[in-house]
């Protein structure tokens, strides 16, 4: 069945998608040769960079879509936490292929036509919730566009209108929380509200056991962590049964698992590369595409009777977020999966700067309004990280207020050298 | 068949739709004595305080809807210039009626499948350009969502990705020309841009003809007026043929002209107001609702072989926006159409207030940079506004930057009393 799939999609490329047909030549691949699924590991990687520098070459669209462009009805563009933005375009047949994928989403998180699901975010050109957005009202929920308000604004609507279900970043989830905390006189605790799953994406914070738990804690409800990728589409989400594993949509997504440095699959249990490749997406498809997300995959069969594979504790971090500190590999999701145990925290950023040869790793917390003893909170964070990672790191108390808040993908490492 | 329609619209409504049920009832309608369309003027009229007090009455979401809560997937709220919003929820195929409204917009506006169509605003819970951005991606036009961005960035995109058509506020449009002419270093001149239509809604701006005339010379293209209401879906489009007259959609609307005072119908060219019946919302209809717009309507075939009703000069004004001072009834696009007329200025505002037994009027405008001779200026524009309304307005600069600027409907009238 797959293999029937990727011949059709590499059929469909070759020739009229530009891209993937001068990728493949180069690779001296003969379509008609191959063995699918058994050879996928012969067709070439595709890189997130080579996307970028094809439409840097062959501006706005580059040259790998297959039809010619007023067949596409959907522009998004990925977040670009560094450099240029990617600009993709779907066509109304691969953007229902998308609603699809996220319907199994919505499965796997037990929501149906009885929920309302509110959206609190603008929406931009980030594939992100869109496609929820549009998947939620097929399978016939009540969905609750939220852009261009206040988060005052969206509490307060959260308490009139009563959704059932939230899906936003984790980021945002506590945020909201936050206000909420701020403004007591003005709302009902969101314990009680009636939302009782957050659906969340966008960074790691579902996975990480200290985020959800706070998330959850907040809001009395369930979180369910979801992952995909503007250029991939909607790729996996937290199974009811086993939180902390992420199911993988192997019905319409060949996933690897490689070690980026010798590009060989790695067994299951062990930490590599998740490279993509969507079936169904066909004028706009990613052909082994290296998401740059390190996870560990199970295969086995999960408790919920799913077959698909799973991520043990979702996406461990970003290939390219790793920063090395006095010989220490440091993931941002490691940093904040120790901060968010400290209840005090409402907000954080890391600064890594250089200092002649050495690099040196700081950090700023922003406490509630009612935490006590700031300069100890900050030797317990300090503590903390030594033992978690080994590193002794500055904390600094930042003033109240003056940490960035974020509505989508949160910035909190910032790099200065 | 409007009769027909008529008849299965009331059919339906009658029993679970508690409000209509309720208003049929005490008007002493029997459904089954009625002949229509002949005897439609015998059915109550609909006020959108009656819709607001049905929700405040049975919050959150009234009574006037037809069947279970749970059988609604799209949330809506009007933009509540005055007072509380009102809610509005569709199901799927209602939404999609809208969604066929829109293309009847799309093909006045000559917009088809070859077009890319940028929306450049956040998609907030307001109906405004959900369904037409829906709509634009089921013609098979590409479609580019410009949600939460600063105009600078929309502006840049404008440039990279080159979209045909824009749907936006008028004051929006005048706006992006506005920061285009503040960064003429960074973007070349928006009236070489790509943009060949601006589809614009939410103000009368687009039927006013200095306003429409200021945003056809920034962008160097061609402005379609459109105009429609939450509540009663997207009921009308400028003739391209013959500028400054909007059709009606008589296929799926039922429309008539109404005396506000007695309520009875007015001839074709005299003002009245707008009085609306859907005929395709089945789930959420409004039927014989009070739109409070003021039209001048001419039912003679127009030029362009249309045999729907036209709105000559689109809406004139919101009657419940007039505001007598010292005797002279003033509209606030009445006071739009002069000072727009003034190339110098960028944006405005006006505020009435009482002192004693009198209201006075006063104006503030905001010059461009390069702007000589403020206060000749301000003097040209009250003898501009004397000559035009008979009323001496005082004219006030304000500082640069210092208006309110509108990305949704704009808000240029203060009443402090």
């Amino acid at each position: 069945m797959q293999g029937q799939r990727l011949e059709r999609l590499l059929g469909g490329v070759y020739g009229p998608n530009r891209f993937y047909t001068s990728k493949l030549d180069r690779a001296g691949i003969r379509l008609d040769a191959l063995q699918l699924p058994r050879d996928l590991s012969r067709l070439p990687l595709t890189t997130k960079t080579e996307l970028v520098g094809d439409q840097i070459a062959h501006p706005p669209w580059g040259t790998a879509f297959s039809e010619p462009i007023d067949q596409y009805t959907r522009y998004c563009q990925t977040s670009s936490t560094t450099g240029r933005p990617l600009r993709w375009i779907d066509d109304n047949e691969s953007w229902q292929w998308m609603l699809e994928c996220w319907k199994t989403v919505y499965r796997g998180a037990r929501v149906d036509r009885r929920d309302r699901i509110f959206f609190p975010f603008s929406f931009g050109p980030f594939l992100a919730f869109w496609t929820a957005f549009e998947a939620g009202c097929q399978i016939g929920a009540h969905c609750v566009p939220g852009g261009g308000m206040s988060s005052q604004l969206r509490l307060a609507m959260i308490e009139t209108i009563e959704p059932t279900v939230l899906c936003c970043t984790p980021t945002y989830a506590l945020r909201l929380a936050e206000v909420a905390a701020e403004n007591r006189a003005d709302h009902r605790p969101l314990s009680e509200s009636s939302v009782r799953v957050l659906i969340v994406a966008g960074e790691p914070g579902g996975s990480i056991p200290a985020t959800r738990e706070r998330i959850e804690r907040s809001w009395g409800a369930r979180v369910i962590d979801h992952h995909g990728l503007t250029e991939v589409g909607p790729v996996s989400f937290e199974c009811w049964e086993q939180p902390g594993f992420l199911h993988l949509n192997e019905s319409e997504y060949v996933c690897e698992v490689l070690d980026p440095s010798t590009l060989e699959a790695v067994p299951d249990g062990q930490p590599g590369e998740l490279v993509i490749t969507n079936l169904g997406r066909t004028l706009t498809p990613v052909i082994r595409y290296r998401t740059g997300d390190i996870v560990v995959r199970r295969s086995d069969v999960c408790r919920c009777g799913r077959t698909w594979a799973r991520l043990e504790g979702g996406i461990l971090a970003r290939a390219d977020d790793m920063i090395n500190v006095r010989g220490v590999n440091v993931y941002p999701s490691a940093l904040e999966s120790v901060v968010r145990q400290f209840d005090e925290v409402v907000e954080f950023r890391s600064t890594v700067r250089r200092a002649g040869a050495m690099r040196s790793l700081s950090l700023e917390i922003e406490l509630t309004p009612q935490a006590a003893d700031a300069p100890g909170i900050a030797t317990r964070v300090t503590q903390q990280l030594r033992e978690a990672l080994g590193l002794t790191i500055p904390v600094h108390v930042a003033d109240s207020g003056s940490l960035p808040r974020f509505e989508m993908k949160a910035r909190r490492l910032v790099i200065e050298e």
